[in-house]
């Protein structure tokens, strides 16, 4: 079994996270050559993303929270999808909220306007995506809206998705870390965002 | 116990589905009010989507799998998230790469040149967000992506994740139904994608 990794980037960094937070070692592999991927993991891996999980059968299994779902099921404890039924659909609202308006928005400034991702305006491998600008706005806007909710949820959370620790924190702190690469830091205003950052960035697990 | 769901909407038809299959009734009510979403469910929900998922104490439980997760814990069977850890990893991936490349492309070129999605490039509400049509190009891109992906699996699978039904059909399904709003179809040469579609397509949840 081998994970495959790429420096410092964000997905597979939500792994990283959640395989520190439940105490599982394996072995990594950097899928990285220089500014991309390299052309062979491009040929071994038609999604042409990272993070993917390769079983010792050959079996890929690529998108971040598909990793965890797999070790989660293999070491239930402790629990960082919910226990509880409601826990368990909360922490799936989060999660996707947290990639979708947060990790995509900072994904959209980045891709569409960074002249390093020229014709990458989607994480791809042969095809040419062009970069369409206006997406930095929307990416702006996916951002804002994401900080809002979360804001008022913590309010009276301790975490993002109630009084546990759950890959919702995971992938929040990871989008929030990541929009340095676009200079957004999280609003001087969005108090509660601020101490849940302080508190869950100072998790050993953070440090990957 | 309330589901809000709104006319034939491709993600809460995801939850009806799901719900179907699992042989679970639960009161609905339709939170549409003409072409959009009511004023009221607007105020009542502040991320402004449908479905949601509200508990008899107010909890709010948005997006489709969260709510989906909800159901898979209250009632294990059957499994439609997979039973061993490689069935719920590979759930998971083939549902994620449904939802983030085939439902969110037919949904970015249908509300980025749709005339009735002016200024509502993302689904929200009171924010102007104005369309950009260049992302036509980009969600097709997404949903030919997917059909290349998903037509080498079925070439050795029965269903999208494996040989059991689960989760990632029913996004799958939902996504290659939701296209006829843009006038896309399966293409004749995704010969394992239709003979998938019509295997899943004639199931009585489909109906719905």
């Amino acid at each position: 079994m081998k994970l495959h990794v790429w420096g410092r980037a964000p997905n597979p960094r939500r792994v990283k996270i959640y395989l520190a937070e439940k105490g599982i070692e394996l072995p990594m592999e950097d899928a990285g050559d220089g500014p991309t991927l390299s052309a062979d993991y491009y040929k071994s891996y038609a999604m042409s993303t990272v993070p993917m999980l390769e079983l010792d059968d050959g079996t890929q299994i690529g998108e971040a929270m598909a990793i965890c779902r797999y070790f989660e099921s293999e070491r239930p404890e402790p629990a960082l999808f919910g226990s509880t039924s409601q826990e368990r659909g909360l922490v799936e609202m989060w999660e996707r909220r947290a990639y979708d308006l947060a990790l995509t928005g900072v994904a959209e400034v980045l891709r569409n306007t960074n002249p390093a991702f020229k014709d990458r305006g989607l994480p791809v491998y042969g095809d040419v995506v062009p970069q369409v600008p206006e997406l930095a706005e929307r990416g702006k806007w996916r951002i804002a809206k994401f900080l809002d909710l979360l804001d008022e949820q913590l309010a009276s959370n301790e975490f993002v998705a109630g009084d546990k620790y759950s890959v919702a924190d995971i992938t929040s702190l990871c989008a929030l870390d990541f929009a340095k690469v676009i200079k957004e830091r999280i609003p001087e205003d969005k108090k509660n965002v601020l101490r849940w950052h302080e508190s869950v960035a100072s998790r050993p697990s953070a440090s990957v």
